[in-house]
């Protein structure tokens, strides 16, 4: 696995070096942990112009870390609790030749950077800005790996529950019991918060749980997912309680079933990212629905549950093979809820069958 | 209830003004949550001179927060989702009168603070540093009630888990089943990640919970809290598993349990932060535990779990009445396991009968 690692780093050093032979000062925990293998709590990883460093903060930090670091990296412990790695970073470069640091500008605070240039006054700082994240957009297939024992596990939580009694039950609990359900199946956690929304609730992105009840009748929606070894997988359905949709509730089904699948059928490979998000979302436009849709119809996954590329009207880009990406387009109803349907998908040449679809949980319209 | 932000916020525009009247941009969730009485996700406040405004990201983020804004605040939302709640702000607010805009260098990337100074070059930007945080730290009754339900709350999941079986079971899923407790009691969720550590785990600080399953002989750690309201409270408790601990379990979780007494027994209108600290952290000094000890001894809480004040060797400053701390020595053996205590208690003076114990869980080493 080393090897790995060494060679993302070396990727990183490539595009520094292009750029005016700059190091960098990794800081943002997903951005470490995808360069070295893990990150401690508060760690960073400085990319020397030979030397690449781990820097930890105080030894009496004993709280144990996701993943190890690879072996070819240089760790280094600061002597006393309660310092910031990035300023004792900057602090060694210093001394080590000066010259220019890149800093992860949109991770580092103002007050942080600016301890950083009175601590390392040589040094001259410029901005990373999201080089990290754009080489982890395309995973390589130990990371999809991942990503597709995280969605087992999540679709197994899921079927799990669907076996149970729900009428009767909040919001909160059915939440919880997913949540144990994926650490019982093998998750590290829960990839974020899951949510259970029923009735009027049902259909909204993001809804934090409550302690309402599911009641015959209802929308119950729910959105969950595994993180697995670091890696985080989501996918949303919507239930109707009781023996028989109403007619609103089948036709609003429908709907949103078929955006998702114009959006799942555009994951082909060079499609611009906003025509994905496009096709969803016409057709929700088209039926009438395009006040009050969510600003995006999907995002990649990886080690963070919203990276890049962005499925949304305004988004730049193009899709590449073994992207990762939600298609997840839904409508709210006020006061009477909606249908939200979320799967996780991985970019694949049309010749190798088109997109992976990484959670298998049936889209079919359940009456439970 | 609205006029409690009201007056947050007029101190807060107070000591704006003697600084030469600027307006304040607050960005830090749980400060936005201070003082407006609710934090949408991504919102920030905007203190004009004048008036105070509310600015949420765009219109079609349906997500539900906890808690209400305050009546008196204008909302102001962002007409398309994507932008940047507090650049929008910096941008109205110069269009009023440019000047003098404080934002929170500790919370605002450079990249945000960037953006904020190329939309808006008329303003001059300053730093209001941790001045809403200052505020925070001593409550008024109100808050503190919030804390003591949610120490019930967590005592009450905690009295529950010892009623029954241990052994065999995984530090996993005793941490799942505490944080459901505290759902089942009342609580918004967990004040953070609950910590089970067993065996050579026991008495690390922030233990990751692990498919270690308890076993006779174990010491038992556990570290949890309930957020109630937003307020965020903490106890850690250590048992044994099993009939009788051993010599080296009792005599060592004596000497936490006087380490964590004086720490309390410290907790004076008055005392200095360090001096708490030093209480606690000398009788496992001097016990031969110098080595290892966790950085701080306690800390604030609030709608943080971890706020100011730090009881930390180099802390500064004193405590002052109704300024609710966490008193939380530990000890860990390698590969053997360790012992940590750990309450919640709100200063209080001696004429009220010295420091308020929000979390009653015994602290009799109990084998279970």
């Amino acid at each position: 696995m080393s090897e790995v690692y060494r060679t993302r780093r070396a990727r990183l050093r490539e595009r520094c070096s292009s750029s005016g032979g700059a190091a960098a000062l990794v800081s943002s925990p997903a951005n470490v942990r995808y360069l070295a293998g893990a990150a401690p709590h508060g760690a960073v990883l400085l990319l020397g112009r030979q030397d690449d460093l781990l820097v930890c903060p105080g030894p009496s930090d004993d709280r144990p870390t996701e993943g190890r670091p690879d072996d070819s990296l240089r760790v280094h412990a600061l002597p006393r609790a309660g310092g910031d790695p990035a300023v004792a970073a900057a602090d060694l470069l210093t001394a080590q030749d000066g010259g220019l640091l890149a800093v992860e500008e949109h991770h580092l605070t103002v007050a942080r950077h600016r301890e950083i240039r009175s601590v390392a006054p040589r040094l001259r700082l410029t901005d990373l800005g999201g080089a990290v994240e754009q080489l982890r957009v395309v995973k390589d297939e130990e990371e999809i790996s991942c990503l597709r024992i995280g969605a087992e596990i999540t679709d197994q939580a899921l079927g799990e529950l669907l076996e149970s009694i729900l009428v009767g039950r909040t919001e909160r609990h059915l939440a919880l019991e997913l949540e144990r359900r994926l650490v019982d199946h093998g998750a590290d956690g829960p990839a974020f918060a899951t949510s259970v929304a029923t009735g009027p609730n049902s259909g909204r992105r993001g809804h934090r749980p409550t302690d309402r009840r599911v009641e015959e009748g209802d929308f119950l929606s729910v959105c969950l997912g595994a993180a697995y070894r670091g890696y985080r997988c989501e996918i949303g359905r919507t239930f109707v309680i009781g023996t028989s949709p109403a007619d609103w509730q089948i036709e609003l089904y429908d709907l949103v079933f078929a955006a998702q699948r114009a959006g799942r059928e555009s994951l082909v490979p060079g499609a611009a990212c906003r025509d994905v998000d496009r096709a969803a979302r016409q057709v929700l436009d088209s039926a009438g629905y395009a006040q009050g849709l969510p600003a995006l119809t999907g995002h990649g996954v990886g080690l963070e549950i919203d990276e890049d590329p962005q499925l949304a009207p305004a988004a730049m880009g193009k899709l590449d093979v073994c992207v990762p990406v939600t298609v997840e387009p839904g409508v709210h109803l006020p006061a009477r809820g909606g249908v939200r349907i979320d799967d996780t998908l991985v970019v694949r040449p049309e010749a190798d069958g088109g997109p992976e679809l990484l959670t298998i949980t049936t889209k079919e319209l359940l009456a439970l």
